[in-house]
């Protein structure tokens, strides 16, 4: 952990800088098989899956008969656990939807947007030593509310039993995935890029991965499908003064940093005094966690950054754009209200970032690395696209019509003039 | 002119199918041109605006002289057009703004989004032969409304006077843009990316432009900045039946075809009666196009689709999945309900797509070449970010926590778990 005392101006664009992910290396490699699996389908997806992932894919869905085991053996407490962070993530999504309000800009030009879900969504799941059941929530409940007609999932089986998680698929069912594939890394994106025989083509890939998926998911989104957001390591900043516990700092920053030896844990502050009973919390909890060596790993590139004001706080904060916020210095209200750049921001002292991870009802999937300044986390809109409509009266296209002649002709665009011309001609004749 | 009669469904994507755009051949060029900017900053932009716009910059931004100039140069009727197009878009994109609502997702969590504007933006404006005055207020006024603090502009001036045309920096200053630049194709998008002495770095990018401008945006997507959406070709689908105008349709029809020989119109109907009448009647109003050669390009790939019946001409329009749709059919409202993928619907005899190019108050920056499938247009939502909030009391804390805890513990993250686990202890210690 490096403490910054009072950096200056000159210092922050490097103390806020990430590391930035080489994906652009892997882009010949992944693109050839991506290409392959574009070519000759399951065929592909069956040879990459036992390249890849030592894994003979027989089915490449998930059968119904595997969905009703994974429910018998999910324990009960999982299951009620899944199906209330998941109404609490659907309750704050729904909250999101718009409503319909028509305008009328000018005399008989009425305009509106409607709300229209993206018909079919795909979703990847990594996989890895845990089951990421809360991530299958965090994409499809909200695809769900959204309306997506098909909400697909591809996550890798299990090398040796060639299982999906139950967990994963007990949450998958919880949510509303309409079907689950056998499938990870290029495989996956690629499949639902393109579709196979097995797979369905989806409009909207969302879901994070290693630098082979980001890779792939890059590719296919120059051309072939949308993609959520720009991936990149997991990060969070803590805001903390003297009225702060230091342990709970402490275990934010932990929680943080166990996510992978790359993600990256910051603690902010105008406060000196709270720098090392924070780092004393730190190492004391540090001893207990099972994943000690990963965490370490990652503190190794965390900072402790102390500024000189409430002003450079704020300042130092928004540029560097966190994707988790916590704030849990005593006046975390007004400071809440200056923030501009972050993806998800949590507040006071009973805040900790885990329970946006999993049950307070935001969106885990947020915008790392800086692309806080762009992008916001995965929510309703992220599933739906607001297309407009316009309906003009006669009256109303002959009171707005010599706007749009004057500025037709002026661009040069005779046939769009003509559009309008012609109408009022027609007009002046009735 | 092609004319499908009655496609069966097996040829449908063959019929719906776009040119695919080959930006990735430009890809390496572009890239050594980007990778130039960001490492030499404005003398790059000096050296490649000579060697490819022929143009030696003097000073890169326009002066204040300049604009004052430029205000003086503009016909009133022209000013006075912009201005009502502008308060017409500005009516419809400030209708879009969003309310912050705090949603109890359960007993003290407390969740809401807040929107904000992207700090910096940059807008692309193309040069070549016409002013694209309108893309300036298609994109300028939504970000003045969402409140973006910096709102550039890079538009390539004219070779010979070295200044950017009046009619542009009219609708810039109307619109509310803060600083243009004398910039086009790569170094306008690189220097926005990556800032440079005279550009300020800008953390999204808009607008249109060519095959460069396309690949260079994709590249600096994949890292450095976010932008709008994909581009591709300009592309209408028209619906009509025997009550249509065959002139109106016609119009709109050409109205497409004249924005570039790879643009693309579509005539979609279930009524064989009206192909004739409109193929008349698009011969007639092509005759007297100023740019007849261009345009009659465009309608060698144009296509009218005739299908069998309501269903299948509402489902074939939604796979085409059009930037515009003008449905001119008698039972257009029921029809306009049905659509799902589209960029912007135009309704009824009165309103041609040049409605929404310049002045209803809907945006003309739309997915093309089947984006619609995914994307929106550019509206409100493209300048800001949804930021997410929560707020947990302690009580909530404690009826949520086992929650937290059990999924944590779940998916191996014990720190996570600990970050709850140490906060309900402190509790029941007080």
């Amino acid at each position: 952990m490096e403490i910054i005392n009072y950096p200056p101006r000159s210092q922050w664009a490097a103390v806020t800088a990430r590391p930035h992910l080489d994906t652009l290396s892997l882009h010949h490699t992944v693109s050839e098989v991506l290409q392959e699996i574009r070519r000759r389908g399951d065929e592909a997806l069956r040879y990459y899956t036992g390249k890849f992932d030592g894994v003979e894919l027989d089915a490449v869905e998930v059968t119904a008969e595997e969905w009703d085991e994974a429910e018998r053996s999910v324990p009960a407490e999982l299951q009620s656990a899944i199906k209330q962070a998941r109404d609490n993530i659907a309750r704050f999504h729904a909250s999101q939807a718009m409503s319909v309000t028509k305008i009328e800009t000018s005399p008989g030009v009425v305009c509106w947007q409607k709300p229209v879900a993206i018909e079919r969504v795909g979703l990847y799941i990594p996989g890895g030593t845990a089951p990421l059941f809360s991530t299958v929530l965090m994409l499809a409940v909200p695809a769900r509310i959204a309306g997506c007609r098909e909400i697909v999932m591809c996550t890798p089986c299990d090398r040796t039993t060639g299982k999906v998680h139950p967990a994963v698929l007990f949450a998958a069912r919880a949510a509303g995935v309409s079907r689950v594939f056998r499938l990870g890394g290029i495989q996956a994106i690629g499949a639902m890029a393109y579709g196979t025989e097995s797979v369905p083509k989806v409009y909207k890939i969302f879901g994070p991965g290693n630098q082979y998926v980001t890779a792939a998911k890059q590719i296919v989104s120059l051309h072939d499908v949308a993609i959520d957001m720009p991936a990149g390591p997991s990060e969070v900043a803590v805001i903390a003064d003297a009225s702060s516990n230091p342990a709970f700092v402490a275990s934010d920053f932990l929680s943080q940093a166990e996510h992978g030896a790359d993600s990256q844990s910051m603690l902010f502050t105008v406060d000196e005094t709270i720098v090392e009973p924070v780092q004393r919390e730190i190492e004391r909890q540090l001893a207990r966690l099972p994943r000690r060596e990963l965490t370490e790993k990652s503190l190794s590139h965390s900072k402790i950054v102390v500024l000189r004001n409430r002003d450079e706080l704020v300042e130092f904060t928004n540029e560097y754009a966190p994707e988790h916020l916590i704030i849990q210095s005593a006046d975390y209200r007004e400071l809440a209200d200056r923030i501009v750049n972050a993806g998800s921001v949590f507040l006071g002292p009973y805040t900790p970032e885990s329970a946006g991870d999993y049950a307070s009802g935001t969106n885990h999937t947020l915008p790392t690395s800086g692309y806080a300044r762009a992008y916001s986390g995965v929510n309703l809109d992220s599933f739906i696209r607001k297309i407009t409509f316009q309906e003009i009266s006669r009256q109303g296209l002959c009171r707005l019509g010599p706007v749009i002649e004057t500025m037709a002709a002026h661009e040069h665009l005779d046939a769009h003039k003509n559009a309008v011309t012609l109408r009022l001609a027609d007009e002046n004749r009735e």
